[in-house]
């Protein structure tokens, strides 16, 4: 395993040329916002979070940078104030902030502790400082976060639902090394407790909810962890056992699941498939989240009409989006069973039922009547796509 | 109403002639069995029994005559010592009895009320006592057994779950006549509870498991209706109200169910249609009754394979059954999905499993694999029937 990680850290860690590369366009950024900052005379200091602040980051990354102001509100328009003048990108959030090239400029309250917190973006700091302190093996986060990168369950937004940047340094505290890590996600079985001091936190049910409890070491109301799924969490554990059992640098190479790999698993499974690709409008958090949920909605409809669904989902491919859509059975009969109210409902219900749909019989206790549908599960999912606007 | 009904009752009501002939018959059968017992020398008489005894008798019947017997056991070994030398079948059942043409033969107990009833059948001459006590219009039972046939909702026999014909009578004698009886079930709605004393009784909840609770007058602990089930009295109160919206013969013709109407049906509704002949083997009862349990399991079968079945069931055709499964899905991919334990299983079954299924991923929290199946639900419904020896 040993020599396995180290050849994947030769891939992976930043370049010495790279991290001086890094390092002089965050001075010259940082030492920009100042200046700007005193000018406006604003009680506010610039700090340097994220991964890049806790040298876990990978090559080419986004740098967190906050603007912490000393008090007041409307902080999303004072630090606009701040940026005028500069290219920037607005991104809408609990609290807004802006995008600028690989700059993410967050607007922060200076706290004297994480219970003051105005907007969970306020503690940000107190993560950065807990971590700082206590990640032992910085560059064992970077295999972990490439790993979960490479088996899709990297991030927490709600469309992935999966392990955020700062769950996996926690990770790392906590067991010390990437190997230790492993060797007891071996044995994880949900609900996993896990928190960094002895006392039993009262956490609210939401925050059980997900299969792994992370007591938030700064902050020990919240679970850290919260937003993981059941199936995010079940892809680790398979991802830890098969790597344990036979390390492999191929754990660390997402498979992109593109057109040819979908044709190809298709053909072997002898599913029909469907595709359909589509350009990304708007925000692409926004887009992607809203997206997820309406191909859920479309997949219970299509399986209402009694068709099954071998696989759904989506990829992203730069700009555009592949939608795929895996079909166990997809021809069904030219009529279907529509379901009226049991037999006995009033009088003027029946009468209703027995007027609208003409041919009417019992089945099982209830009115129903053989009406025509949509019989290709294709053709229904082409309707569907067209109703969701996707 | 009432033309309809009387021109049906001319089409069900035995002739006069019929009605002789049969009295000839059961007078013969009644003097040859009552001087069989005297020569043995039983305590025993003779009673005619059933419908015939009632009046509610349909053409060609089957006549219940009952051999009480005084005391004691081995009630059908006695009585089969009586009918040494005819030509009769024995029936199997919680006490055995005997069949010769159109009679059977019933061994009982002379009891003095219901409760002290052995068996089931001892009670039968107290049911024949209330109703033609309480039945005052006999050809309206007969109307609703032709009616209830035709919808074929008649029969206790488990392989049908409908209304006994002692039922019918109770319905009559409860409600007066056909007509009073059908503007009431207009409005039924389970669960229906009727009683012809002004006591609840308290009936064990077996017995209270079907849709209408019609106690027993001769023995108040009893459901006459126990084995009726949702299905038979939904059809029953679907077609009561359709024949009082518009009244017709049709209502009391069995369309039968073969397979011209099954082809026609199926290529209406663009399903696929699976037909089989079989022969009936042994007691037609119990290989009806066996059929049906057989043909429930197969269908949830069919389904687990994710085929949809559209309907299904048997009709008996003289000697044979024809048995039918009509499917709205019957194609599905190569492949299915074989459902795993989950990802976090103890090593030894996550081991075994891998080792077992070779490309195991993960669906949901489960290990699961793609493996080969049938792809065509008749061939699968072909290899199910030879299973369970349809």
């Amino acid at each position: 395993m040993d020599s396995v990680l180290k050849k994947v850290m030769k891939r992976i860690k930043p370049s010495r040329r790279e991290e001086r590369k890094v390092e002089r366009e965050v001075k010259g950024f940082v030492e920009e916002l100042e200046k700007r900052i005193e000018k406006k005379g604003y009680d506010a200091e610039v700090l340097v979070g994220g991964s890049y602040a806790k040298g876990t980051w990978l090559p080419d990354p986004d740098v967190d940078v906050f603007v912490r102001f000393g008090e007041g509100n409307n902080l999303s328009e004072r630090l606009r104030e701040v940026l005028k003048g500069l290219k920037y990108e607005e991104m809408r959030a609990s609290r807004n902030y802006y995008r600028i090239g690989r700059f993410e400029v967050i607007p922060i309250l200076r706290i004297n502790s994480p219970e003051e917190a105005k907007n969970p973006m306020d503690v940000s700091p107190f993560h950065v400082d807990f971590v700082r302190k206590n990640l032992k093996r910085p560059d064992d986060v970077r295999l972990l976060k490439v790993f979960c990168k490479a088996i899709g369950v990297y991030g927490a937004e709600s469309y992935v639902s999966g392990f955020s940047g700062y769950v996996l340094e926690l990770l790392i505290c906590y067991y010390g090394s990437f190997k230790r890590l492993f060797e007891e996600v071996e044995d994880w079985r949900p609900k996993v407790y896990l928190s960094f001091s002895k006392k039993r936190e009262r956490l609210s049910k939401a925050k059980l909810r997900s299969p792994l409890i992370l007591v938030d070491p700064v902050l020990p109301t919240r679970n850290a962890a919260a937003s993981l799924n059941y199936e995010n969490f079940s892809k680790f554990v398979f991802n830890a056992r098969l790597f344990l059992r036979r390390p492999s640098t191929k754990f660390f190479e997402a498979k992109p699941i593109d057109e040819d790999f979908l044709k190809k698993r298709s053909s072997k499974r002898g599913t029909k498939l469907f595709l359909k690709k589509v350009r990304i409008k708007g925000k692409r958090d926004v887009f992607l989240a809203k997206l997820k949920r309406k191909l859920g909605r479309i997949k219970s409809r299509v399986e209402g009409y009694g068709f099954s669904v071998y696989d759904y989902g989506f990829q992203e491919l730069g700009d555009r989006v592949l939608i795929y859509f895996e079909f166990e059975t997809w021809r069904c009969s030219r009529k279907g069973r529509h379901l009226g109210p049991p037999v006995w409902v009033p009088k003027e219900h029946f009468e209703r039922f027995l007027k609208k749909w003409g041919d009417v019989y019992v089945h099982g206790t209830r009115l129903v009547a053989d009406v025509e549908r949509v019989d290709d599960a294709r053709v229904l999912l082409r309707d569907l796509l067209r109703e969701y606007d996707v």
